[in-house]
């Protein structure tokens, strides 16, 4: 992407069976919105297996991680220089600090919470944004702050060694299969 | 909004019970993302308690409908002179359409799907448009677009009647009780 910043996703919280599916689809986004990895901490590793597939039959090369110390996750990323970002619906304003977020470092830890996450990690985030105030969706979350990080850039991306490709259509469903 | 236009959602192709959690998504991104109104097909009714609930604590008039036929609801949205716009991975890219959408009409149904939609949608929807041509979430799809179509309005809505609201902090929770 033309910004040259590397987005690592760092997904905690996730405690519930319920929330598998939540967490694929955060996964899914944050392949598709333009982070490099995402690491899960507490999650099912089934979820691992289903994101390699589909980078099997879609392209790139994004990275799945499963944690059991997510602590340790965010002490090696302060080390290395780079900055802790959490979404939450109690942070400041996207609008507010999105521009603050872009100067700050080439690196970004993206942390997305399920509904409940431990209070240190607050304190621990060098920004807690909220991409609007009110409850909603990590999934969304994410989707947004990426969308809006990277200025629509993240759907020009290209996905090497791919199979399929999507020939966009007014109507049906055009799928290239790649030789 | 500014824009004055009223965006409805239908949500289709809920078939799984571990869609339950997804369609939860779906209506609270729906509501934070400045939609009217979800209708909800063939899913689980305690949805809708779960949205009035947030309703009753965060504010707004955001209605959640539970519809046995789909095809009813796009035929009476039709009639009444609005456009349908389906999500989908394989539709048009959103930044060559959203202009075109803004123009075609004031009322928009926009309607998503989970993983598999029957094909006559393709064909009864006035735009298929993709929020990125990868595999990701119908959450996020619906998110990015609403934030697409608002520029950002969305996150100034004004929430009536609420018993809480919260007031955007660097570090911690502030929620304000309203008396």
């Amino acid at each position: 992407m033309s910004s040259g910043k590397a987005i690592h996703v760092l997904r905690i919280g996730h405690r519930l069976v319920r929330d598998d599916r939540s967490t694929t689809h955060v996964c899914l986004v944050a392949r598709a919105f333009g982070a490099k990895k995402i690491y899960i901490f507490d999650g099912d590793p089934q979820v691992k297996k289903t994101i390699e597939d589909v980078n099997k039959r879609w392209g790139g090369e994004f990275e799945v991680g499963i944690v059991d110390d997510w602590r340790q996750i965010i002490k090696d990323w302060k080390r290395r220089g780079g900055i802790i970002v959490h979404l939450t619906m109690y942070g400041l304003r996207l609008d507010d600090v999105i521009d603050d977020v872009r100067k700050s470092s080439e690196n970004i830890l993206l942390v997305v919470g399920a509904e409940k996450v431990p209070k240190e990690l607050y304190i621990k985030s060098d920004f807690n944004i909220a991409v609007g105030s009110q409850p909603h969706s990590e999934v969304a979350a994410l989707a947004v702050f990426l969308d809006r990080f990277f200025r629509g850039e993240e759907f020009k991306q290209v996905y090497n060694h791919t199979q399929y490709r999507v020939i966009p259509s007014q109507k049906g469903k055009h799928v290239e299969k790649i030789t």
